[in-house]
């Protein structure tokens, strides 16, 4: 049993993770972090947990208190900015260290500033981070000691993009991601923004073309796919719904791809991996619904005579594969584990 | 007082239609049909239209029952392929006809059948009809006998793109035009694909590509306002909320156009238009929740310094300025009236 | 034409209220307040009140700018503690005023601090206020210069049961009233509670029994209807929707009554109310749907051959007929108009 | 490992228990049944279950085909009418047989045709049933053959008022069960009810009083635990969210009997209970989000000093606690096991 902490368990990611730590099999957890709630039990904030043995009985604490704990693994979902400093003394400490925030996922220590509008607390550890989607890195990610888990957004863009842009199947001009999230990606913090008056029976574009801050991580990994990168434009959308992406990709196809081969590709690349499904022609398109409380992703290619462009459409739970799932996934494939340890359907 | 008959009043079409005629100082009701609930009153199949003072008292009717009286005007809520036969006997007794529905949306009487999978009833008649969005075509409406009210995606679609292909601000490659529907768009016949477990907390793609049946009306307008058509691709979705329409159009700008050109366009283009308003830059972008229960759209043009592609997102109503409102608003075109009357905001 | 001043325009019930006096013919708007938007027009505010002409090109105002202008009718939608203290110089003025807070509902001064947490700020003035639902109430309205709007729970719960209550045909025991609330009702300030996560997909009972705020008034009217008063249950729910209240009330019903004398006794009361219908046997049950954006309210008697209960089902819009429609009625009513001017349908 | 077979599986309940029997370390899947999809993958029905490892690669039968087939135990999610032809032949075959239909649940025959409006295919076999909610009846399921797995109103409904009847807490007059349901346990059947946009944005009360076909299986077992029943009125809401159930059980104490003590009665009864937690007064009133998507039921007693009515409030999940994770429950009591064995948290 492996003696886990938990740091920032109070928003939606926090919860989710207690989940599916609850059913892990090697998981022990030993600490849990909350600044607002300390003092109380995590269920007592979640009733939702209320059945959840491995918290049960243990007190929610500041992260400063929770420093001198001996621990195997930390989990953090705090928030980007407060993460960085909490996590290292525990990466110091010989414990390994999986970062939900954004913190360690950027490599260039110029790129967070960009996109976060701050300076890096700790622009000199960032080296020390993999970033890892399993299915497209996980022999970098086995013995790693910091593990910068991928952001939701970006999950849901780079399993479908990477096994393209690496099989150089992307022709010239800019690559689209029209990408539509629900609510709980916003974030656990009250705002106007996502109180239910607001985003109910409403849909909304937000921070569209090159300004969202995820689009850093992106540009980043379809880089290193690729010689030259690729030209990424980026639409996030706000669904009236709790959990879930639905990302619909507009790739222009290189001289001798079209969206067979562009499905084989990606069958080809997935064929093996337990969470991702590559749908076949007869099976249609997915949505979000199907793949919500899993750690899956559903992906989809459509077809089109012309083959001016090909269309791929991916969905992801925003909260399991593209943040907690993919987290305890990562975990797993840091011990090499089963990927799959403690993850039911 | 122009007399009028409602064909298909039980759709979700015909019950906005009646709400809004109820509050048009021009109309009387003189019939509403509807084959599966002839005898009752509307009211009664939609207690929300208790307060409706031109409905009450008034029996639906099956539409045979309805050729035989006089009227001035018919709004036809029928499905495709139903309405062009109910509305054609009205045209020929002089009535002026509103078809909400496709039967005369496509003036080529061989694009018919390929989008809707079976010949047109009376293709002889579709040269009749005017196929208007009173803003981009209201100089044609005045007067018509027969008038094809736009689709709603295509209304989305057009009102943003038709303009800019006008002045030449589309560059060479496809138009995108990535588009989330609420569920009233699918209709009010009872299917698994619109049941309340199947669509809620799910966000799903359908005929993406350049299948969806609106591709056919979409592609002709935009081949009326260019030399040579647009190679439009089309993504809808389907989004759990009642209501609204949001359209991204990706844009490839041609030579010496921008994002700031491209909304200049659009501001002088809907400068004097009651129902349109292109935001400015500071004022953001748009969500289907402003223009809900309205005849608006409002247009938004994102900034995106590379420029190699223009982003321009829309928002309608899908039951008012999609189809009910903008039928109104047809009408009150035709007749030379100012537009807006009978629309409160 | 009536000068017209909004205090507190940026909540949920001042946006209704724009909406209904945009149609108003009699309503000429001079000012609208706010002080967290001072500056702002209310349509860059909310969007969806770009069309209403009779708010373009005034900015929002703090309250206290607002003292000086002159003003025939002040509605305020400002937070009850401090609406009192806003309204009062109005009132000095010579203004009608008609508060959508609880400041001036409750006659008693000792009643205030009991439900509200802390004392009234002007007790001296409270004699002075008219409470009125305008089918209960309406020849105490006419003329009146300080109007208590009732709030939207008790309008649910008052309109069925005080006919009941005048007529003798509550018996011995408790009156319970199970009310179900859309999250419009819990206002606009951004809270834990509201936020779409913690709502959507989920109902929730809160302060049952006797002790949430609007008890207050509704066993203060009721007292007023009876000799001895009502011993009301009032358990409110939290209904992941926007807008809308059903109230199930449970009637021990007298000696001689049972639910056909007691639907007759409502059909009776409200025999020639427009906003308010009593639903027929056969018309079965009411929804919140059925009354959303309308002012009006359905009232059912279920059968139940027993007779050891009579079940009382009334449904309204909180922010229409629970708020800001009641309060345009209230103006209409103080004024002597047709109560329905201005509402459409 | 019990061989399993699960009858009409393409229902929401049959969907939610092949996600718990997937968990389950006892359960292999041997045959699932479904007379629309029979040929089919479950996983092509329903592509949420793509990850359940235990029916994959098994087709879609029709029933009859089913029945030779060698199993343990019968899970049957058929409607009531079909499930019962369909399950004796299991259990004459010496299977055990778990119905989530009602056709077992009415020990009396002349008590089917008044609540299901048709006579029972079978009422000789009606006595060989065991109807058991396990916290309230475990004794009984022991060895079972032929189990009637509860609703899911009534198990909202017993939980909390069971052990108050037997405690002789409750006293004269009805007792009132004003219950809220999320829209799945109206089935999967596509209706005009359950449709999206006319279940959206909307509560409604149906079958109130004393109609809905449920109120059969309450008394029933209300009697059982008291001397002469208890004259329960029951009133069922249609809530805009997928799943949950929320009761408000209104009940007149006995002498001697108050809020406490009621409270006192409960928390005794489920102190060892895993599924069952009762509130105390600090930690507030549940809500249906509380216990979604596990087997839990949580309690909560409001305090009234008047104590004319003792206000308990509870919460499940329809298609766990009320459906198939109940049915799970009842197969690891009557096998003896402990009775969370398969459920995470």
């Amino acid at each position: 049993m492996a003696r886990i902490g938990i740091l920032g368990a109070t928003g939606y990611t926090g919860v989710e993770l207690s989940l599916l730590l609850e059913k892990h099999p090697e998981a022990e957890i030993v600490f849990i972090s909350s600044e607002a709630s300390a003092g109380q039990e995590l269920s007592s904030v979640f009733p939702r947990l209320a059945g959840c043995d491995k918290i049960r009985g243990k007190s929610l604490q500041n992260a400063a208190s929770c420093q001198s704990v001996s621990v195997d693994v930390v989990f953090s979902c705090l928030p980007h900015g407060a993460s960085a400093e909490a996590c290292l003394p525990f990466v110091d400490g010989g414990a390994r260290v999986i970062d939900l925030s954004a913190d360690f996922r950027l490599a260039d220590p110029a790129l967070y500033p960009k996109w976060y509008g701050k300076p890096h607390p700790r622009p000199e550890r960032l080296q020390e981070a993999v970033y890892c989607i399993p299915e497209l890195d996980r022999a970098k990610v086995r013995g790693a000691k910091l593990i910068a888990n991928p952001g939701c957004y970006p999950t849901s863009v780079l399993l479908p993009l990477v096994p393209l842009a690496k099989a150089g199947a992307v022709g010239a001009g800019p690559v689209i991601a029209d990408s539509k999230s629900g609510v709980s990606g916003a974030g656990r913090k009250p705002s106007l923004g996502t109180a239910y008056c607001e985003t109910n029976e409403s849909i909304s574009a937000y921070k569209i073309g090159r300004t969202h801050q995820h689009l850093g991580e992106m540009t980043q990994q379809l880089a290193r796919a690729t010689t030259g990168g690729l030209p990424l434009i980026f639409s996030p959308h706000l669904v009236p719904m709790e959990r879930g992406i639905l990302t619909v990709a507009y790739v222009p196809p290189a001289p001798g791809f079209d969206a067979a081969k562009v499905r084989q590709i990606l069958s080809d690349a997935y064929a093996n991996e337990p969470f991702v499904k590559v749908l076949s022609k007869a099976e249609g398109l997915p949505a979000t619904g199907h793949v919500a409380h899993t750690n899956r992703c559903h992906i989809a290619v459509a077809e089109m005579p012309e083959n001016d462009m090909v269309l791929v459409v991916s969905v992801i739970d925003n909260l399991v594969k593209g943040a907690s799932g993919q987290a305890v996934q990562n975990w797993n494939a840091s011990n090499g584990w089963a990927e799959t340890l403690g993850f039911g359907a």
